[in-house]
């Protein structure tokens, strides 16, 4: 490892200078938690197709790809040239566009649920928003999450995402009281909590994969078992598919397993890397915002935002689902190279991780604690997070492979057959200094 | 007002068909509550300078400009030359990248508060973070916001938005009872609110002109006063400066009333029309959100987000920003034509309205039972709002002159003087209909 933050140092030099300077106007010197690393995070030039550029010179094949929000790789063509196209005619207007009607209509032909649309900016405000109409429509105030789900920085989801599940998040949340937490892939369990708090619930929110909890997917059985549930108890199944839609499939996760959600969350790639957040659901659900037709104490009041709609978002977000939807190709090219990757990754480190994942998104979790499954995000957390982070850091300083630290990789249409190859080998040469 | 209704529709056919379809896809047709007005809202093809043009093609003459984030205008050219330049090196990096140093150097030499600062992507969730700080660092929970003030449509302070104050905004709120409201410009009452609270006061947020709640300038001794009785309870000052940071002069509004705040919040403005919100405070208080230093339990967990920071708004940022600074003359040139019109539509209503505002922004509030002095947002919406939605809408269909119906007037710096000669010549139609 100190062999690899010692080449690591010696090539960022200009990105120690540079991060050193942000640090005097950023707390921890970034503007997300999770893009620090130590010993430093290079800084980032450019990015073009699968490839970070840094202010030295240098150049990573990207895993982390915005977030996971790049599924046809960084600066992607198509949607570059329609949003310079729009400059001209503004990025911002304030009012009711064109461009946000031909957006929603490819939308809800694609996801049944998404009988009604709203676009706000980012994921966190959607979720928040999705959670307010869960309360608003059933007069009921609990929400149900998974230990270890992701649903941004809302204050009415944050709690249980880091491991052990049973501290507060953060300092300053005064109302955690509503939110119970279920463990993922455990019916059995998730039903007995649910089953405590059945008077108030007013819904539970789920990631059909588990992303930052640690790239799992949920079983069939377990989904339909918790809707099951939330249904017969008069409460809102809520799928937070902002990593998952549009990401295996041209639609969202839940039609390949027969789910019937009542509010879906997208965003990431559906912004085309743009800023945005969408809150698709049911006709009646979504109604209750209509302030057209509610007065205070009946309406859910939700957003929008200053840039909710704004004419580059939903440009860069119809170019972007136009080009998946004509080249749907790309989803079993990117789904191949990620069955490709967890088999061989698999077989690399025989028997020290297990690699989790779907379709194109794929994860390694070192194995410890006499953990022989991952299934949920404990196990994922009493993997050797240490190590992983190791692994991640070694192709960052020797290989010139970027998995932010930590987290999931997800390929995109801009990797090929011989990413695979290099990622392989690199995973050779780790295995073999932790042998 | 009839009248106004037919030439309207006469003139937006096409709006009309097409926001009836957007109405399929979307609660009411609109992504933001606000853009909807009756009979319909056009809808915008394109923006330029100061003008709107819908797909009917009219054109009008905007003094909403964006949500009033588009101080130069829409689509200024030296924003667009940036952000264009910028497209081929991706719009979305998701790690650190160098132009995020850059702007926040200027941001930094500029308003004094911003020892440390984070980006997010919106008003909303600076105002959520901002809050949250505020309560991990005092260890207390309530927070004071004002009777009419607006921070977005966060959980943690949506309370007293809209008249009257004492009802609940929304349906599916669960806790309010950690927000205390307090009256604009009243101290005394004020204080003898916070005065109630003050054992778990954990800090009061003020916009320093209420910008939703009716173009008011606070005065500096409320302010003042309300700070100082904020940081005698070891509570926080936190300054809304979504509206004004950026738009009166280059800076924020605080500094020319001699405050010491201890977080300030941007938006709008700063990001040059790309989705933006900002948090700057002093060191020590950011310092609480720095999660290498800090466990779960004594950290202020805030975003970040995925789109934080990305290179676009960051670019756009530096672009408005810098140009800003290089042409101070813009807000002497701006502030005049807003005093002016002020002037001079207190002329011509003569008494029936009274004209609020500060700088570029102006806002007529038709006067109504028996109101005298528009110095907080009661007094504004016991003013005459239908008048105001009235006039409003008859200048979009009768003279080409956009105001989003009810709300304040923007000058920006593609304005000139000519207009405020067709803004009073329609006023004085407008006028002398309702005599």
């Amino acid at each position: 490892m100190s062999n690899a933050i010692e080449i690591y140092k010696k090539k960022t030099r200009k990105s120690a200078q540079l991060f050193a300077k942000s640090k005097k106007f950023h707390v921890n010197g970034v503007s997300h938690n999770i893009r620090f690393f130590e010993p430093y995070p290079f800084v980032t030039k450019s990015a073009k197709k699968k490839y970070l550029y840094d202010i030295d010179g240098n150049k990573y094949t990207d895993y982390w790809m915005g977030h996971w929000s790049l599924i046809l790789g960084h600066a992607f063509p198509a949607v570059a040239s329609l949003v310079k196209k729009q400059l001209p005619s503004c990025w911002m207007h304030g009012t009711v566009n064109e461009m946000t009607v031909s957006f929603s209509e490819i939308i809800q032909k694609a996801v049944s649920v998404a009988e009604k649309i709203r676009y706000v900016s980012t994921g966190t405000e959607a979720t928040m928003y999705a959670v307010r109409i869960a309360r608003s429509v059933t007069g009921k105030k609990i929400i149900a999450k998974i230990d270890g789900g992701w649903h941004g920085y809302t204050s009415d989801l944050l709690k249980s995402v880091n491991y052990p599940f049973s501290e507060a998040e953060s300092a300053g949340l005064v109302d955690e009281s509503h939110i119970a937490s279920i463990p993922y892939n455990d019916l059995e369990k998730s039903i007995e909590i649910l089953n405590s708090v059945k008077d108030d619930l007013a819904g539970v929110i789920i990631e059909p994969v588990l992303g930052g909890g640690g790239c799992i997917p949920a079983t069939k059985e377990y989904l339909l078992g918790i809707q099951e549930f939330v249904h017969k108890n008069n409460a809102l199944f809520l799928l937070d598919e902002i990593v998952t839609g549009f990401r295996f499939s041209f639609g969202c996760h839940y039609k390949t397993m027969d789910l019937d959600p009542d509010i879906v969350t997208l965003g990431k790639i559906v912004g085309g890397g743009f800023s945005i957040g969408v809150i698709c659901g049911k006709n009646e659900i979504m109604e209750t915002a209509n302030t057209r037709l509610h007065k205070k104490l009946d309406r859910s009041y939700i957003g929008g935002g200053t840039f909710s709609a704004n004419p580059i978002t939903m440009t860069s977000g119809r170019a972007m689902l136009s080009f998946l939807k004509k080249n749907r190709q790309i989803y079993s090219k990117i789904g191949n190279l990620g069955q490709q990757t967890r088999r061989e990754l698999d077989k690399v480190f025989d028997g020290k991780v297990i690699t989790t994942g779907a379709g194109s998104l794929f994860m390694t979790h070192f194995v410890a604690n006499g953990i022989t499954q991952v299934n949920n995000a404990a196990d994922a957390a009493l993997c050797n997070i240490d190590m992983l982070h190791r692994y991640h850091f070694e192709m960052i300083a020797k290989d010139g492979i970027f998995f932010l630290p930590g987290k999931l990789g997800a390929f995109s249409y801009s990797h090929s057959q011989s990413d695979i190859k290099d990622l392989i080998e690199a995973s050779n040469r780790f295995s073999s200094i932790v042998r």
